[in-house]
Formats: C-alpha cells, structure tokens, sequence
C-alpha cells in the first residue's frame, strides 16, 4: 500500500442552492491503492462495505477515471499496475455523493502515491469535468458547504460560512434514484418569476446559512426549480418533509435528487427530527437510516503517504 | 416644523439580486413636516432640489401615500393639514429609489411626527406595499446592502455583510428610464438552465459582497434574469460596462431597471473607475453625472423630533 485517503458524503443542492450549493456529510469512503511500476496488470478495484453492491468494470470505474485524469493533470504516466482497495458507509445513489466522493478518492490517491503535487482546484477541476457538476465534489474536497459558479473565468469554488448551531438530518430510504431520470423530469423552461423568486431564494441559502436565520433558511428549503419536479418520484417525500417541520426543523428537501432527504435544523431539534423523519417513512413501510452531523465535516484527507514522495498540499485555495 | 427625516438613496439588483437585494447609496432626501389637527387643509408638498421637476397632485405624491399609510397602520387618524417641505439630491427615474425615498420619508414623518412607534419592519410593510417590492424600501430604511425575500411567513429583510474596500460608482445619465417599459420587455419564461445560472449568481452576489471575492462579483454583475432585456433601451450600455471593468472594476451593470449604471470596484480603484465609466458615455455625447461610495452607507433618520411625543425607535429588527 503506498497512500491512503479517506472523502466524506456529501449533499448537493439543500433546495435553492441547485447545481451549485454542497455540503460535507459525516459518512466516509475511505480507499488506498497499491503501484506497480512494471508489467501491464492495468487496474484493479476491490470494493467493501456499501461498495460491495457496484458492479463495474475496473476501466470504467470512477476510482480509475479520477486516478487516470490526475496523472495526466500531473504531466505522469498512469502505473502499469494499480490497485485500488476501497470501503465506504455513504450510500450508494441516494444522492449523497459517492460517486463524487469515489472520483475525488481516485485523483487524490494518484497524487499523493505519485506526488503529483496537485492543487485542490486542479482536483476539482478533474472531478468536475468526470462527474459534470461540481456540487458535490467541491464539498468532498474542501469540506463544510461550498457555492460553485460557473464563471466567465472558469469555475469559482468558495467555503460558506455555516452558523454553530444548525444541524443536517439525513433520511435515506432503501431505494436508490436514478440520477439521469431525475434530471429528464426538469423542463425546459420555466415562468420567469419562478426564475426571479429561486434566484432570491438561493441568495437567502447563503445568507440562512451563515447566518442561522430559521425564516430565511425556511424560504432556501423551498426551492421551485427541481423539488416540484421530482418529489413525486420519491413516495412519501411531503409526509417526510412535513415531519421534519413539525419537529423542528426550518426545512427539508431532497438531498441532491433523491432518494434521500435533508432537513436543516437547530441543533436541539435534532434527536427529533431525525425520529420524526424515519416515522413518517416507516408509517408507509419504508425502513430508512438515519445520518445526523451537528458539527462541520471536514474534507477529502491523505492519512498515508509513500516514504519516498512528499505529501500532498492540503491548503484550501 | 414638527419632525425632519432624512432617507438615502439606493440602487437596486446589482446585477443577479433582480427584485431581491439592494444597496444604499450616499445621495439623502431630507423632508420636514408640519401639522394643523384642525381645519380642512389636506395634503401640501413643497419639493425643492431634484424633487421641483416632479408634478404630481398632492393626494397622490408618495410623501402622501406613505403618511395615511403610517397613519392607517398606526391606528391613528391622518391630520387635518399636513404641509411637508422636501428636497432631495438623488437623481429622480434613474434607478436610485428616488420613489422609495419619497414613501419611507412620508412614512416615517408621519411615525415621528405623531408618535406611532411603528417598528421598521412595519414601515418596511408599508413601503413595500406601495412601492410593489422591497428592493429600494429596505436598504432606504436600513442602509447598508440588504437581501428581502417573499417567504410563505411573510416577507423577511435581512442586511448584508459587504466587504471593507469595496466601492460604489454610479454614472447617472440626464434621462430617466421608464420602470414599467422596462418590466414589460422581461420575457414570461426563461430557459431552465438560465434560472439555475441566474440562482447560482445570486449567491455568489450574497457570498462576494460578504467576501470581496472579485470573481464572484464579477459573475454576480453578469445578470441573465434581466440586463439582457434592459441594456438595450441604454444607449451606450455595453461601452460603459466595458469601460468600468478595463478600468479595474469586478463589474458593473443596470442600477434598478436604469437608466443608471453601478460599478463594484477595488476601493483603490474607484477614481479611475468613475472617470473611465463618465468618458464612455461623453464620448458619445452623453453627459453623466457620478456617485461614488467608498464606504457604507446608512439607513433613514429622524434628525428633528416633536417634544411631545417619544423619538422613534431605530433598533435593527
């Protein structure tokens, strides 16, 4: 084994913040990988845990997609042999970002065996271009919530602030979403005060959640842009969302575009909201698990490196 | 003379915050009001200043309509003669909340003048009912940058973090805009992937006036929602734009529906900015007036108060 790195979950979108707004979850791929410099062994994934149920060829895995585009981002020549041994407890297509956390682990595994000496844009650059979107890697990587805006000038990535005191209630059903179905229910167009009135909405995400504000993140929770078109797809989504309401929280969504959903609630409502979620499911025959973070989760992290490479930069740029 | 307001301007939607943000601006309506409890006498309005081009009957002047407003709200009973004296040096029909000065100062003349104690999120009710929206009334009556959003609980104002070192300039040209043209050239739907870009650009305005982050500004003042339907009844628009950013600005774009334009710039930049923004207009035979704020800016106050009744409250709600 010559490096090692773990990557949070994550949960894009909190509503408003659609493509753009994610936020680190406390539940961990954690993945090291192997070198051969000689030979021609190509690539090799050995999954644990809730990876144990993906079935894809080693070429085509997102492990090996993120390795691969990190060497060639690092000017190296892909290994002849890697091998990638990977475990993770983030749910597998219910919108928590294991597929962006699986892209992130593979591009920092080659940089840190390689020492490539990347930077963390240069990784989420990488994990954009492979995942589409970067509302789920950019909170792999750095942690806590982070807005990204496709700009004139390339993509900007930037750390919210999230005030002490607000909790993330995860529910995740035993159903996964189909991530592509999810985006073909989006219209094409939509009434230019829908555009007006998310717009707003997304303003008052960033605001709610820097500062706390109950009304504000209510109204962020609210989004008109994707929930109303495909909360049907997720039976029992408004009797989970009113739950979460009625026990405290400011609000819940889709986390991501399902299945999971997300409240966002003071911290003392926490215990109760989390309950109050899993009962309005249970009550349809629907057993989900239960995710709470009360505090900030941190970013994608190298735990070992080679003897013989430095380690890699974990600055935030 | 029985109380004495004086109330900012503002500009509104700094490019992505369309309906939602605004921010005020060093440019002061003062207004005095004096009171007759007997007789007949209605409503009188001197107007002095940038006010003397306004012709409006006195009962349906907005100093008039935010009064009875105050007034009705106050539980109060609307004077029998109301004389108020106004002058103002912010530029009327440009996009610099000219109107939603008017209104909050008659608002609050009334507030003072009879002691109704209104709250400011009353006041804001208020104006926010004449005017249609909140965008000038609330940075008018806070000062500052402030984000209102409609949520189902009502409408909720919340002021803005905006960065040390960042600069206002605002070139106003010598013709008005007309508010209503300019709504009625918005189309009634946009493309879905124009409402996300747009929300996306609206938190990055919240997070860069917050930060100072000169590309998310940058993105911010580059609107989809709006500027693309407006810039064209601007003669000189684009040169004007362009001119600000060669000159160091993070961008600039319609101030409200125009006929202003405001620049966000570097602090040290705002000189060169605002010169740069001025000879793009004169070198089309445009003669603009500038407005340049290198600091924040306050809210409405009251600067003479009745002896008998108690001053009006001016906490932050």
């Amino acid at each position: 084994m010559t490096a090692r790195v773990r990557v949070p979950a994550s949960s894009s979108n909190l509503g408003a913040g659609f493509d753009c707004i994610g936020i680190a979850v406390d539940r961990w791929l954690v993945a090291s990988v192997t070198l051969e410099r000689a030979g021609a062994k190509g690539f090799s994934i050995r999954r644990h845990g809730k990876l144990s149920a993906v079935k894809v060829r080693p070429d085509q895995d997102l492990f090996t997609r993120g390795f691969r585009a990190a060497c060639a981002a690092g000017g190296g020549v892909t290994p002849a042999g890697v091998t990638i041994d990977a475990t993770s407890d983030i749910p597998v297509g219910c919108g928590l970002g294991s597929s962006a956390a699986a892209i992130v682990a593979g591009a920092m595994l080659a940089d840190a065996a390689l020492g490539l000496r990347l930077s963390r844009a240069q990784i989420l650059e990488i994990g954009t271009t492979i995942e589409g979107h970067p509302d789920n890697i950019a909170p792999a990587i750095y942690g806590g919530a982070v807005l990204s805006v496709r700009t004139p000038a390339g993509l900007v990535s930037t750390s919210l602030r999230v005030a002490d005191g607000l909790a993330l209630l995860i529910v995740v059903p035993p159903f996964p979403s189909d991530t592509k179905a999810a985006r073909a229910v989006l219209p094409r167009t939509v009434p230019h005060s829908d555009a007006v009135s998310a717009a707003s909405r997304a303003a008052a995400l960033v605001q709610g959640l820097s500062s706390g504000d109950g009304a504000l993140l209510a109204a962020a929770l609210d989004d008109v842009l994707h929930v109303p078109f495909r909360r049907a797809r997720i039976p029992g989504y408004d009797a989970v969302v009113t739950a979460a309401q009625d026990a405290g929280a400011f609000g819940a969504t889709l986390s991501g575009a399902g299945s999971a959903i997300v409240a966002i609630a003071p911290r003392e409502r926490s215990a109760a909201v989390g309950t109050a979620m899993l009962a309005a499911w249970r009550a349809i025959g629907i057993e989900a698990e239960l995710i709470a973070c009360t505090s900030p989760v941190a970013g994608a992290m190298v735990t070992h490196v080679p003897q013989t490479v430095q380690p890699v930069s974990t600055e935030i740029s």
